[in-house]
């Protein structure tokens, strides 16, 4: 399959890319400063990419940001972070996506274990990546031409969790997580939210 | 309790003041233009009402707007309404009771069925629906003061079915959803989505 990967220099997003090729799938990589670029908080550059690579069969975003930080702190363009990157940036790819991709393609979107489980300092995010499960399960009802949308919603990814400075010991690997969005591209799930460490 | 209903006059928020006022609270009926004027979406208002009604143990919003049509046919505006109306309008009014009301407090916002059970047409409501309950079940981490924040998420109300000329008999009777309401503010509930069809 012909894939582009969003977010694809990012921690889980490179992970992607890697298991995508091993499996032999030509592999676009688009970020915001890749081979092709990309900025999901445009829609203009997503429409771009879209004409600039045809025939697609797949798109997967591992893209968006949202601000982590004690409730009592978040301001309002805290919030309006994570409303136009991770959640309407992501959700401006699927609509535009959806009249793109080649028929019985896929959308894979990413939200993230605070959606169904907060922690503190996650109400931001929480906002942000259950809000787009909800809409994941509720476009997957008016797909057109047998097209597919699914949400991988990763746990804390050891990484990041070394990279914050957090025991990383209850994380999954990158690896692991990236395993999860080559099971959304090349499965039969629509309107699913996927959880890399229930996968089996 | 002094608690003010925001919404009061819409088919929900009409039989929670008259439930809230049947058990005795002193109700504050708030609404775009009812005895105290508020509108969700303006927070300078949300502000002027908290500075005009003094003293108050709860606020209940029956209140916010979101767009219910075809996934193909949503436009930019009618996802904006959601986000701005029902989903950050209610998220406004959470931020700014915590700073206004009376220790041991609550907030109880309105969301939906939808969030977790979509239908054809619900996408942007379903988005704003699931986003709001991520943001309650984090931010009731991080509440000051013992104040609580729930949701009640209402399913097809009968007197809304018949409004749009549906089959009324699987929904559920507005004076029952009321019921939701007071159990959120009489309750110890925290952070919890309250489904007034399983209240018991």
């Amino acid at each position: 399959m012909k894939i582009i990967v969003i977010g694809a220099t990012g921690t889980i997003g490179s992970e992607v890319v890697k298991a995508l090729s091993l499996k032999k799938h030509e592999v676009i990589r688009a970020s915001r400063s890749g081979d092709v670029k990309v900025n999901l908080d445009d829609a203009a550059s997503i429409r771009a990419m879209f004409q600039k690579v045809r025939d697609v069969d797949a798109v997967v975003s591992c893209a968006g940001n949202a601000a982590f930080k004690p409730f009592a702190d978040l301001t309002d363009a805290d919030y309006e972070l994570g409303l136009r990157s991770k959640l309407m940036g992501q959700l401006s790819l699927a609509r535009l996506a959806k009249d793109h991709l080649r028929d019985g393609g896929s959308i894979t979107l990413t939200t993230g274990v605070l959606a169904m489980h907060p922690m503190q300092g996650s109400a931001s995010v929480s906002l942000v990546n259950a809000g787009l499960e909800g809409f994941v399960r509720a476009a997957a009802l008016e797909m057109p031409r047998k097209l597919r949308i699914n949400a991988v919603s990763p746990p804390w990814v050891k990484e990041t969790m070394v990279k914050y400075g957090m025991d990383p010991t209850p994380g999954l690997a990158s690896a692991v997580v990236a395993k999860a969005y080559v099971a959304a591209v090349e499965g039969s799930h629509q309107g699913k939210i996927i959880d890399p460490g229930r996968l089996g």
